[in-house]
């Protein structure tokens, strides 16, 4: 069977979530697809560029049209696609944070938010920086959420923050163990939605206007 | 000489500005100290565990006692030496990323950062939660800076931006070319006021109180 380079980036997708980010190398995925080494070389010439189309490959449909409506839900879509995204292979997030080339999933998702922020009225050159600043958060988030999945059952937080007892305050111990038990879907919810209020205030600091109002109420429209 | 564990870390951070993560291996490394490669492995069990004390040693100082004043006030100043720190050695940022081990340093700046956001007047939940925000924006802006810092001069983001003349639109051009060409201080900064003002709204919501009001001038205390 001829391998064609999706065949190549899918298998590596499948690898990822068996195996994980540490034990991908290029040998053991072409053995994984039964196919020599060098026939992966031929779609890639490294690891890296490998990485790059999977990184590519897990933000796929990020940018999909977006349902008109108030730019504060469509930021919201867009950051929980991307999160749902990055969650939907084991280290998804890593793979991501890790790659510097953007493919072309990634530059049309962000095209996609900078537009949002632009409409809603900010310069485009802000609307870049907070795009960018959603982006790590983002990755920041599912990358602390597959890291904690993965954590061995003596060495979790769950153990750590018990280890804890002393040389931290009360509310460090109250923080770390929310962060432990809480949904994290919740917890990302509520820091999205600080970032949303962070825009918005930045949008009023631009110049006055209604793109700047708090969200009209549903069905407003 | 006896080999301390200080002086590995040190000899590490020494390693990494000459020549990057991606080219520290405890075999070189213990070349470069001129030591038995046994000798590293006395202080540190793998390579993992000294890019955990590496991560610490970065931050040291990040937590150093805040100056009295206004929260926001003590969040910039937090978020600055952060970024600051982790500037100060190449590739600092993804080292910082790459850990999931928190040592002592890591665990009081984060200590710090709860109880600033405690003061001003959120739950310790929700302060632990912006506070992992606020550590995702300043490593994910860190680890770009230093990133586009090292990209080749044929495939940095200029030449990969002025390659980008179709299929984007206009803003995604401009937000780019404002990426590459404003000072990444300036960036941050504008980045870092959002964030502020968020965690402002959400103190609003969590009981409207004089925590949440604007900042007051300068030397209005």
């Amino acid at each position: 069977m001829l391998l064609r380079r999706a065949n190549v980036i899918d298998g590596a997708l499948k690898f990822l979530d068996a195996e994980g980010l540490d034990g991908l190398t290029m040998r053991k995925l072409g053995a994984a697809l039964n196919v020599q080494g060098g026939a992966l070389y031929r779609h890639f010439p490294n690891k890296e560029a490998l990485l790059d189309a999977m990184a590519d490959k897990l933000l796929e449909g990020v940018a999909d049209p977006l349902p008109d409506g108030h730019w504060r839900d469509q930021v919201h879509i867009l950051a929980n696609r991307m999160r749902k995204a990055l969650l939907a292979h084991r280290d998804g997030a890593r793979v991501v944070a890790g790659t510097y080339a953007p493919g072309s999933n990634t530059i049309i998702a962000t095209d996609v938010a900078i537009n949002v922020l632009c409409s809603a009225g900010l310069p485009p050159a802000q609307a870049g920086w907070l795009t960018f600043a959603l982006f790590y958060y983002v990755l920041g988030h599912t990358m602390e959420e597959q890291a904690q999945a993965q954590l061995p059952a003596d060495d979790d937080w769950q153990s750590r923050n018990a280890r804890l007892t002393t040389g931290v305050s009360p509310q460090y111990v109250v923080a770390l163990q929310s962060l432990i038990t809480t949904d994290p879907a919740q917890r990302f919810a509520y820091g999205l939605s600080a970032f949303i209020e962070g825009v918005a205030s930045q949008l009023a600091l631009a110049g006055p206007g209604e793109s700047a109002a708090p969200k009209p109420p549903t069905g407003d429209r």
